[in-house]
């Protein structure tokens, strides 16, 4: 098998920085984990939340402790800073060799969907962003990996594109129109979702937007593991 | 401008965790960085060094460190721990939008390339891996971002692929002739060194095998931020 994990980030129109972080870091165990953090509001102040959630993340990851109890030392560690004042989402999904599974850590409102073939599930129970209170704790969703199976994860830039002009973004509708086309790939579906975002916001994006699709697919390949980034930049000093 | 960043890697034959370690983080001033970590022999000894490297490399640099300091942290935390007994190499390509240039830091004794048109430049002046004594100096080069460019960075398995079979590798060559292709993308320049490398090793890689490709091209697209891995993985814990 193959596991594809493909991303798409905008920012918010006229906005340099993101608030949204996202990064994949190796286990120490092997696999890989994706971890995507919104901080509360947008530019610079947003950018250092989220970027201190992610880095808090991967470095527990990287000692080996669970996804569960780093979403919680996150947030643990962001109330203690801000009294509750500021906070972010997290969701983090991992490629876990030893147990065969990917598992989904969500404290994030915005949902994920989870697709088989022409099944699509969508997680939506209701979860609290880190640093809300003391406390707060994640969903763990855990699910095989087989062939066929896409994870969908977005920020909620997605879930209220369109709203400022009455026509909200229906992700789980532009998912199944793209997943009718002949098996696209992830890079594919992120892209679509995003597009459509960034188009009912009249290519004004009224949020920073960050979708993130993992698929698992029969081996097709060599044994080599790829990475590819492409980060536009206006001139200089202008991207985050 | 648009920068895109491919990298492709492969474990030496049979051995089931690379001991190549490589990680792209965000800057906290925008841009990014890319971390390859080379640790000394193979499997899960030499993954855990290099990993212990790339994690302190990143935690400093979003904290703000500029790069050569960061490989003289690393280094010295290295030599710290192992006395000298293990070393590690360290290449860190940033992109540094503040300054409009990419910021190559080296320390291993494999070359990078630097190419421009028809012009490739070899960078190959000694480089000393980290943890081999106190006092341990990065090589810093710091390019103007400009269309056209391309780095061309790799870890030792590269190098020495082929010369069990006494048909060493020559990727000045490789990577001239695949740069005689009209205008190939990154990720097409990277898995055409590793498999010229592969392919001088009897598909049997004698070593841990890591290549890197940053180019800049002229703005096609929009203004989306894209990542995308592939990550193969044979049954259940085998990949790392």
């Amino acid at each position: 098998m193959e596991v594809q994990i493909a991303a798409a980030k905008v920012n918010k129109y006229a906005v340099s920085e993101s608030g949204d972080t996202l990064e994949v870091i190796e286990r120490p165990n092997g696999g890989v984990s994706v971890v995507l953090a919104d901080g509360q509001s947008s530019g610079r102040g947003a950018k250092a939340i989220s970027q201190m959630v992610v880095r808090k993340v991967i470095g527990l990851l990287a000692e080996g402790v669970r996804d569960g109890a780093t979403a919680r030392a996150a947030s643990d560690a962001l109330f203690t800073d801000k009294q509750g004042k500021v906070i972010s989402t997290l969701n983090i999904a991992s490629l876990d060799l030893s147990s065969g599974t990917i598992v989904l850590t969500r404290n994030n409102p915005a949902p994920m969907f989870i697709c088989r073939g022409e099944q699509i599930d969508i997680l939506k129970e209701e979860s609290i962003p880190l640093g809300t209170s003391r406390n707060v704790r994640p969903l763990i969703t855990e699910i095989t990996i087989e062939p066929g199976l896409i994870v969908v994860i977005y920020t909620d830039g997605l879930v209220h594109a369109g709203k400022r002009r009455g026509t909200p973004m229906d992700v789980g509708a532009t998912l199944r129109s793209v997943l009718e086309e002949q098996d696209p790939p992830p890079q594919m579906l992120a892209d679509a979702l995003l597009g459509q975002a960034v188009s009912l916001d009249d290519n004004r994006p009224a949020d920073d937007i960050s979708v993130l699709v993992l698929k698992v697919t029969p081996r097709v390949g060599d044994n080599v593991r790829r990475m590819a980034v492409r980060l536009p930049i206006d001139g200089v000093a202008r991207v985050s």
